[in-house]
């Protein structure tokens, strides 16, 4: 951490501050010249708010030197988590692809897409029975019919379950019907939600909040760290810019920085990144060239029909066609899925 | 709404999505030329999502025509919400002022908070009991005991008390306790948060959130309406943009632009949105020449030792000053305190 | 500026670094602990590139903590600037007050608005003969004739001209007939037209680009200033974010910011910010509370047949009502115009 | 083009709108409902300026349905534009790979990088001679002489020259010396530059505007055509975000999307996108397979001597390493360098 001063700072100031910083049991150095002081603060610096220091009036600013994350921090876990879900894993070498309507709909529709995406080489089943919605007009979900005939699918092919919950009012039941509990990117900060699924032992899969920054997302990952679930699986779905052709901008920069600053495994959504069928190829096989360890892509038999999101969702006979790119592509880049 | 053809499209086609359309109960009428087709669509478009019209894959575009608000349209409701809380209103002609510390931090510094903001003009007490931050390892708020800190503040000043509810595991505490419950920027698109609030009879202040457009948050303003809860306080409290001199960047421009569609009071937060105390006196004047209901300001007695959120804290007598002013330009403006 | 180290980093590194960096006469000091490097530098950083230091592939970051401009910060000039064009004047206590059409289109149109803004109170004139237009196919301006026709408005209303430059072809034509040299937003970091511009002795009026930062801006008043011509005036006129019912964001915040870091006056274009007509009264008014030295306001007598932004244009009536407002808050904010 | 009226129209406005579109040569269809009013435009509606039907005080919004671009439009030229510089071409089924150093320092550097670069299979050589930069004191490029330079590694190495042009006054000599003439991402919206260079017969190397739309890119694209210059290249190099890890945010998802619609070939700057070597490797191989028909590298022999950007060079033996990985990727594209 990094303490600027306002030009015109008195040394009583500076005395006030260094004081009150190293009663936090860190060290503390001072740099004086050209009507600036620069006070440099090493040691556990996690412990110390910005905000605390900025609110001495005669503080001009204050830069971060440490991620404030520790957690998840690669620093202090130099090696690769990998998340093994029923023997489907995620991270390391290991892609993990999950795949599966955007909503469900009906036993049908879900367990011939589970089916079919299994045969593809698909090894999680995706699929939401609670749904966020901007409108409340809009359908929210089949909720616990949906569940249960997610579990059905499970049965028909051994798929692990990936599904999104929305209130803390059905942890409970998530916890023992679902395989890898999906946080939505609009509940990212909900820090109740993420707090109590931290408390849990499943798998959280942690999009990244639509104008989240990288540190912020990882911050949201330490909430959930710090209440014990160490199982968490980041997933990049485009953030939000200026730009109205996609829906989002999909930013895969993130990948190889989220694989410096962190240990934990991080995915792709690039289904509702562009939120349109046409790019779901291309962002996928780029996706897997910038280094992420999985993909999570919509594939719906009848796109049209579909209830929700269906401009973004491949049919299963081109998901059939995608995996085969991507398995040479996985080959190229060492993983295997 | 108007649904843009894809060139190559067919006859069959366009049968196809114009009796889908229609047996919703609206009118289409169809325009062709120059290898485009467009299909207008009347009626109460509001009940047709996006998504499906997108999902039909020889649909290039939708574009919409009406906005998909209607309890919080101003189109159906011509005159202003005014809200009435213990007699303090916002809306109309009322400007509400909103004024109190980040965070309850003990009970002689919300009393006296309160009593000097109540002396300087505010008519609605402020302050956070549970605290949504960026780090799990930050202070988290005094929680319930904060909540019972801001009661015995109310019984001394009479002020309503406005606070922030991140859990709907609290919702019967503050709808007992707490006379406006306020919903955070970062859960503005929490819909089970939003849905529950919306079975209250409190008013709710409802944040715009970091990345939410106009229109998504007045479409969170009708989960709670839909809900049956009509009293909702919009407010603005920054965007983020790539702009790094401030916190977050202060779009008065949202102000008329809510005015003209809605008929909810919007007021302005203008601490967070700068996260700087020497912008909150310029900001909160421009706020109230931009058209704005009333502001939300955070005032601390000594803002180096707050718990949170002390560099953007202004000092009662600041504050005082403050409001000097503003009664000034809320007289131009045609408004009451 | 601070320069932090790679974990990992040897004594070695540090000793190039800092022998680096001392060799240009600037003073470092350095702070070790929690394998982490701290060097802060103080001293004249200007001329030291962020860049330049990044390139030592030790080198984790480098935090800023002097601003990179000079001649346009006020930590070396204190009072502010007042460039005063003919009588009118702009910054300090002077509100500059430029009013007219978007684009010069007859000699009628122009002496017609000129003579009625004048009469309302607006001490400059501006009017496009060179239009920045995203589609070649759109009317780029009357050109020369345009020129020619404001200074026949100009010759009957002694009002200064305040025109866009876009080539540097024509810079020896503008320092002749224009009083004010605008460069576009498009323009800001068009660095051979601002170096140009800074050999004239003409005051120019520099508008923020759609995506500059605060320090960007400033620093392309740098390029002008650096070349001699100390009289900027800078404009800020919305800047791009996700939100799409308003053409830009008008970024109020900006100008108390401005206002603290230089000593140069800065106005606000709240035509082009919002580009709604609806939205210039609400907009300018929250400007002159924000503190600016000035508005920039289309005016046109029939918008309907503008050849440009005839929507984001009021009329002389709406001008004069406008202007009544105007003075009533520039004297509460101790300003003459 | 769809128009969409106030609430409250009336039918003479209908007429007068209608009347006043008809009589450009285009056709209107009118659809009714639910007090609204929808008019249909078709035929070549890039003629009408949406600004101009907006200046109608009762016209709500205009939505585009054609896009506004007509020489740059696939839908007016369906194959690929591929672009023959010497025998080096970019797009249809071939990668450009060009490569060198951010800017021109020593005879001895320049010749060094284009040798190495091109025995690792580059077929262009990139350099600045002319340098744009945020700051008037940082160093601003060898210039005249620089440009000398890079004609003597062309010399060497048979390499065409992509260099970038910054201003008109240099036209002339950039024709004679210079293979592919480079618009900076500062310059996109610089409408003088693009006229110029579209009235010459060189390839022109388009970089994208740090806040450009897809379609404003390809808009500057048009401006340079309507001149009569079709070869145009363009470039993506990273858009501004809110995000600061990375110095831009690089949009591989405009690469399928300019090919959608557009002929003309797209390449990716992964340097200038991440600003960050070490990101330069995993984004190359990303836009490869985003379907892109080139790379522009920054490559430097010493980058901590480099005078700019050496923090986003590679040096040459990592460039090697890379060429190796793209050419199997470029295989699997079914592309050729």
């Amino acid at each position: 951490m990094v303490i600027v001063l306002n030009t015109g700072y008195t040394k009583d100031q500076v005395s006030e501050l260094v004081n009150h910083i190293e009663s936090k049991g860190v060290k503390t150095s001072i740099t004086e010249g050209n009507s600036k002081c620069i006070v440099g603060v090493v040691g556990d610096t996690t412990i110390i708010d910005d905000d605390e220091i900025l609110s001495f009036r005669y503080v001009e600013k204050v830069l971060k030197v440490q991620e404030p994350f520790k957690k998840a921090n690669r620093l202090f876990k130099a090696e690769d988590t990998v998340i093994d879900v029923l023997g489907s894993k995620i991270g390391g070498s290991n892609l993990g692809i999950i795949a599966g309507p955007c909503s469900v709909e009906s036993e049908e529709q879900v367990v011939e897409i589970a089916k079919s995406v299994k045969e593809s080489g698909a090894n999680f089943l995706r699929g939401g029975a609670f749904k966020p919605r901007t409108s409340p007009y809009s359908f929210q979900g089949m909720e616990m019919e949906g569940l249960n005939l997610l579990k059905l699918a499970k049965q028909e092919t051994g798929l692990p379950i990936v599904t999104e919950l929305m209130s803390t009012d059905y942890i409970d039941k998530f916890v023992e019907d679902v395989d890898v509990i999906q946080i939505g990117a609009r509940n990212m900060q909900n820090f109740d939600l993420l707090k109590q699924v931290g408390r849990t032992n499943k798998p959280i899969l942690l999009k990244r909040g639509l104008s989240a920054t990288i540190e912020e997302w990882l911050m949201s990952a330490e909430y959930i760290m710090a209440e014990g679930n160490e199982s968490v699986i980041l997933c990049e779905r485009g953030i939000r810019t200026f730009e109205t052709y996609t829906r989002n901008t999909l930013d895969l920069s993130a990948i190889p920085i989220v694989k410096r600053l962190s240990h934990l495994p991080v995915i792709v959504d690039p289904s509702h990144a562009s939120g349109d069928w046409r790019l779901v190829e291309p962002m996928s096989k780029a996706a897997i060239l910038s280094g992420c360890d999985g993909l999570i892509i919509e594939v719906h038999n009848n796109p049209q029909k579909a209830l929700c999101d269906g401009q973004q969702s491949i049919k299963p006979n081109k998901f059939k066609f995608l995996m085969e790119k991507i398995r040479v592509l996985a080959e190229i880049e060492g993983k295997v899925i």
